[in-house]
């Protein structure tokens, strides 16, 4: 039995568990999953200020994970951080020597393997430049676009879900047709159902970054692969933190 | 059971056999692995002219599989390239809904997930440039390197291993030290072991792409991602094709 | 008498003949002009899964042609790949001194000659990534752009001729207008006339592959300039080739 | 009389003393300076986890400046982030119209204004990443390398400080000579005393952060630029935060 | 008192008056603004040709302000050239110690400060692609888009300065919708009333290239910031110069 | 017959005479070749200060041609910029319908189609950061390095001659060793003898910019290729000069 986290930065338990529970029918029956969201922080990521409060919520469910006496006897082999944003991942990679993947990485990583131009699509314009900074630093920026569908996550469920879709395809369907594009990926958290039915729809592969990151996770733990420690991701050297971040402080 | 299908492009039944065995390995239970290379062709492959030849000894067997009456119940989910070059893969995107991954893009990935910067490490000089094509292709131009260590492939078995050995981790311990690599990439195929002990040796994460690749086609297969269609891997329309490739022609 | 080679790397002898006419008529009076294609492979080239045939079918040509007898006393000066794609031009690069030059790359060259922002405008969108890429790796990337006209090549000949003209010609106005392209490139071979007529009717300079190859590989013959061994390029080492294309093994 | 804020992200109130002093020495005379630095979080910011939590401080500070009273008679015109890595600056400049700067980003843009070609020389080697990352941000990854000193920042001063700053000048001199670069910037925080000996000792311009920050942030100030609402630094939308952030939320 | 000298390269008198007048209200009051332009030369700068001709006409002014006895007592401390095309700032950086300073480079510097998109509006089409090399040239090219307006400078002053103001305005708009621009940059210089009103009526910063390098090169005087003479911008080595520009030779 | 103007920016009739000479040389039995330089202007060009200068010194030259009564019955049909700097081509475009090349541009263009990485040796490093300008204004920065001999252009000739031969040629072996270049560019003008005696020595192709931009130019103009006048490029509209330089106005 090998053990995988996926955390989510953000306090919304009911995205956790659904995500949780994605995440598990997907691995193989020798992996288990823990969905976790930490203690703290906001209701969910929109933003640079978002995430600064979100990044540290994701340190302290690590820290706590790797400091638990099951490490001892089973490691976590891998941590995916649920959040498109890929918000923490640095910050996470110094904090333990498993891997450590975000959504919007790892479904790039898939989308290039399957089209040799894609577009993200997603929800507010907000974002767009946030995500064209990830796309920038994971080297997709010369086949991958960002558009936005100009309606908010929480549209996807509820009362406005039709239209949310609705919006969302049509977004998709500008990509296609006047990028170029040739496939999809979501650019929010836990839409497998609506991946699936665009992918239908459309006609052209459409990535769900959980999925992409769960599977891609899985892969490089059971490879037994390591965060190097050489570099920008080092273990963090020891020194004193004080006030409300006291707890946190490095041992070195 | 599904199926992955692991290709060599060249001739060398030897590789052939030591990758497929390799990969089944490192599969779930509930893979099977078939391992090929193609009936005609070069015996290795160094440098674009040999590309050329074992682009359509890969193509011949992939059609061959796609062809195969087995394909009605148990599809193949994906494909393996297992070259460094990633030798034919656009072309064998075309020929196949499967993914296709080379074991040069799936070892950038994972390297690039476990560290910030990187270093591929690969046998002849020759290779250098071409490698840089790929790296520059996939995007990963300002974190990754190549360098030779100047020994010929053939050279890790057999009399001077020990001194291909010693001349590749010498050059990767100068990229380490010089170029602010954080990780080592193995720029050739098969060479799992000589990532173990690498690994050991340097104290920071060295990757093989046959380990990569298999297990991140393994993990596409496995969502049932698909190669898009829509664009620079549809499917070759109909045309004849004449002389030793009349068999080629495309059905459309 | 100096010989310079144009070799279409598909098998339509109508296009064979017709480039070799136009390369005949600009080349000057002491050029001789050799017009081949292939004894097999495919009738035309869209793709990459073309292209993987056709590239052999290139190769096999310039062998035949440096195991000639002629070229003891009078040897080919340059090559040109008459295809839009640049076919096989690594691979072909290995095999000669001589210098090789694909069309995409000697239009592109002189359209930066000419203009500050350009355009490639080509039939079928399929082609859009496959030429993005190649203009990519000539570095043109911040000045061109590639968009179809969404017609087939053959359309320029026979009924349809005046709506593909009409086509192309609005998709290039479209590049004029949105892209602040200044000049054309015909992302097609053999089009000299459209070129022309397409020259006079949008008043900037429309640049025909062809043409532009064969006297940028004249001027490189006539300066005695040779493909550099030292590195991508390097003669292929001597190997064991299997099969139908045990004749191509190189012979190191 | 107008203000700026110089915040010092980590909980050094020495080193936001020294700087507070520095910035207030070069300010015109109608500016006053405010030096803070948070009440909680690192003794000092080495590398990803030291900064997420610095963010958190850092943004604290702000908030607390925001809704203070003297906003309204006499807002804060600008806040320079006193850290070399820019820690938090994207999510600072969504929580103020103010314009915010971080070191690197205002060395950079002097020292490209004085030299065609320069360098950052970091104290240690775990920055060297972090800051080619900025520096990409900047779009000055053609012009500028980073190289890392060896030395830790704490050796500035006390018994080692001449060891230090010959380990630095040495690596600065490496880099006129080797990298052509042609001007220097010291890649740590509060170094203006050092900056003055190495530009009289190089003989070229070394560029101290602080000082780049404080008066290129005074006259953003002084010109009543604003930081854009428009995007990716919108005030962040209205949410609940839990736990020991609930403080923090937005209130939209 | 120290001294800034703003240089137009044309000779439109009333321009350099009304710039000097401009830059003199934003500077400190120990500092004097020299408002100058040649004495021969083209009276405005519309392209490559213009600017030929302009550079010349700005190093004579250079070259006079560095000979006058003023200099040993009050040397001036840094240059602006009061041009969007950073006409000659270059070989003006080779003339002199003090920094120097085009308006291009300092709008892009503080519109990146304060928006992480912005886009250029120049008055012509002619201008797009030679903005856009300085765009590069500066690092933007990822964040920065160019548009025109398709109005002559001229036009912003008499009977048509209505239109033209709302042509530039529709197109900043069309900025903010489709190019996803955050903030404006003003591509030509001496438009402040116009930016404060743009930025009023479009709500985001709208910047003006004379205001930010009047107070960046001021900053950086301060400073007492040098051009490096280690480069690119050595002092011209010694040599003769003929025929009427005999006066202008480098004396080394 | 066809005309071919030649143009060395800087005041050098010795050189002027020297390339004249090799260009007649290379060029076709029709084509007859025209070796100018202005009447004013520096001895040489070494750096941006004597470009500037120069640049006027090209355009007038340009003019005049333009001007003579033989335009009417044999126009030039194309000029070469002599000069590895490409000084001042950019408004000789606009001067001109007929097509101008810069020896660097050239020499480039021809370097990468001969090999897959190439290096540019220079004599002093001063010209290092403007000629990489240049490698990146026309794409090639992902291919090709900068590197400096040391020596100044006119040790060439006379007694130092053997030295500085020795110096490039080290200079060169240390691209070809350590930056994996397979081609050599010759970074100055007029040395062809050099090139080749270092082809030969080298065992590589060295490049002379001449003979690179002459044949190029030649086989442009044969072409009947003209400059855009669609956009950068456009011809300068009419407008009043001043002073030493009124005759020098467009007159659009």
């Amino acid at each position: 039995m090998s053990r995988i986290a996926v955390i989510n930065p953000n306090m919304s338990t009911g995205f956790t568990k659904k995500v949780g529970e994605q995440a598990q029918r997907i691995v193989g029956p020798t992996t288990q999953v823990l969905a976790l969201n930490p203690t703290f922080g906001p209701d969910s990521i929109e933003g640079y200020y978002d995430e600064a409060f979100a990044s540290v919520g994701l340190l302290s469910v690590i820290r706590e994970l790797e400091a638990a006496p099951e490490q001892e006897s089973d490691p976590i082999g891998g941590y995916v951080v649920a959040c498109f944003d890929d918000t923490g991942v640095d910050a996470a990679r110094c904090l333990t020597g498993a891997p450590v993947l975000g959504l919007c990485e790892a479904a790039l990583r898939m989308a290039a393997a399957v089209s040799s131009r894609f577009a993200i699509v997603t929800p507010m314009p907000v974002s767009v430049r946030p995500l064209e900074h990830l796309v920038s630093k994971y080297g997709a920026s010369s086949q991958c676009v960002v558009r936005a569908a100009g309606v908010r996550t929480l549209d996807f469920e509820g009362a406005n879900a039709k239209a949310a879709y609705t919006a969302l395809k049509k977004q998709a369907e500008i990509c296609l047709a006047d990028d170029y594009a040739e496939a999809i990926v979501l650019g929010c958290a836990g839409m497998t159902d609506i991946a699936d039915r665009l992918t239908e729809e459309l006609g052209v592969p459409v990535i769900d970054g959980v999925s992409a990151a769960v599977k891609m996770i899985e892969a490089m733990a059971f490879l037994g692969l390591r965060t190097s420690k050489a570099g920008a991701y080092a273990k963090p050297p020891f020194k004193a933190y004080h006030g409300m971040f006291a707890d946190f402080a490095p041992q070195g």
